[in-house]
């Protein structure tokens, strides 16, 4: 929400591979080539993932289903939390909020994860979701969660 | 966690006709067929469904995607929201909360969720996801939301 | 975290005596005198407090307790859903969730909180908490809960 | 919610002198002498604490601010995460979900935390909060929140 008194985006990541990882973090990712969900851009403490709407995303009453959405945010904090994990570290989803705000209702969604805090154990990511109609730019979704850092076996 | 000191579970839903409700709640959302999440049982405070696991749900690590348990978990919870809401409104996620305890890894994943405090504005549900694999049930994710209750228009 | 996408601040707020109902808010409340608590400044959609941090609001690890950092957090965030409400409604949180990003271990302890969506029956609202010591400014909690508005009666 | 499918209750701890641990996680509380808040029993998995409402706890509108039922929850599920660390670790809140299921008014508060999830590097607890009034029990807040195990130095 606000940039002041935060720590400021890292300008390094601790992994020169960094991009091998977020790139196939995507690629190698079956449910995402299902849903049709595709990497946009990154750097080190952030990323950003679109997706085109299609019927078969919805819900009953017409709106994209939550678990769409939710699944756009939480892949795209994962790859934002890929930019600050050193090499030897994977990453693990361990508990998020989600906040549906409004009906996610557009052409296409666009999420964009900011780290709000790396560690060493653990990392804490924010991701925004937006729909995207026609020009229009509005924020449907928030999604606030917790990806450990693990060692590679 | 307990039920000593909680509501007793309802006896009765406040709409006669909400095993139509519930069912269409799973037979017209697009996004449950694309994964293939069945409904299992209800009643009036509780839902159960589950999903058979296969490749495409999975995740670059081999695991079920955080996206495909939430998604189950969800919907789910939407169903026991519906069995406590009068035939006059619907069901709409707020917010969830989603811990994933372990990997979700088996042949099928199992929800069951229960209404931890109905109410006229918005319910409070609690799902359990359970991994199922050779007669085995591990406990693999929780959520915990908040269901707005809106009229139907 | 960004501005880009999201509703502006609201410019006006729908009660036009909003003023004395977030200062009646923190001047009334038993517990904010308890602790110490005190409204620092607020507009339409934005709320911010303060706390000096003394030894009684300690934990056992020599640091604030989290109790006092969410209890700073989610008053502010009802100051903000507070200038986004109608005259005849009143808020009461319904839940919430509380990061503790760092240990809070500064001379005061500031919280800014800001509505991410206003509704006609909850509001959306993120509070930061900033850790004060000798001139810096450091974020060590994030907030992100729901507020019912309810009829006063 | 459910004990079917979980992991039984541990029945030993892996800290002999876990007892010691949880009983100066309280007493060493500045926060809590403060509060009033008072451990009542604990075992493997688990821990209740209590607190006398009184006056000063109260919000505007008469009842006990949402920063006390917290402060309850989030201890007692720091006590239930002691129990099952190692003596080399201690506990930390990293984050949490809280829920105002109803208002919190009785004569005291009784907060029972579960561990739903035991790990190494964190645990995952449930703590239910109920008010206490003439005899009866409801339920009136439920946590759900991650406690890292991070090393004593």
């Amino acid at each position: 929400m606000m940039r002041n008194g935060r720590s400021p985006m890292p300008l390094e990541s601790p992994n020169p591979n960094y991009r091998d990882v977020v790139e196939r973090g995507f690629a190698d990712a079956a449910f995402l080539h299902d849903l049709g969900i595709k990497l946009v851009d990154y750097g080190p403490g952030w990323c950003e993932a679109m997706l085109e709407v299609q019927p078969r995303h919805l819900q009953q009453t017409g709106i994209v289903h939550a678990g769409v959405q939710t699944t756009l945010a939480d892949h795209t904090a994962g790859g934002a939390a890929m930019t600050v994990t050193p090499a030897e570290g994977f990453i693990l989803t361990v508990e998020f909020k989600m906040h549906l705000l409004r009906p996610g209702a557009g052409e296409s969604l666009l999420a964009r994860a900011e780290v709000l805090k790396p560690g060493k154990a653990f990392h804490i990511v924010e991701s925004e979701v937006f729909a995207l109609k026609g020009g229009a730019k509005t924020l449907v979704g928030k999604f606030l969660g917790t990806m450990a850092v693990l060692p590679r076996t």
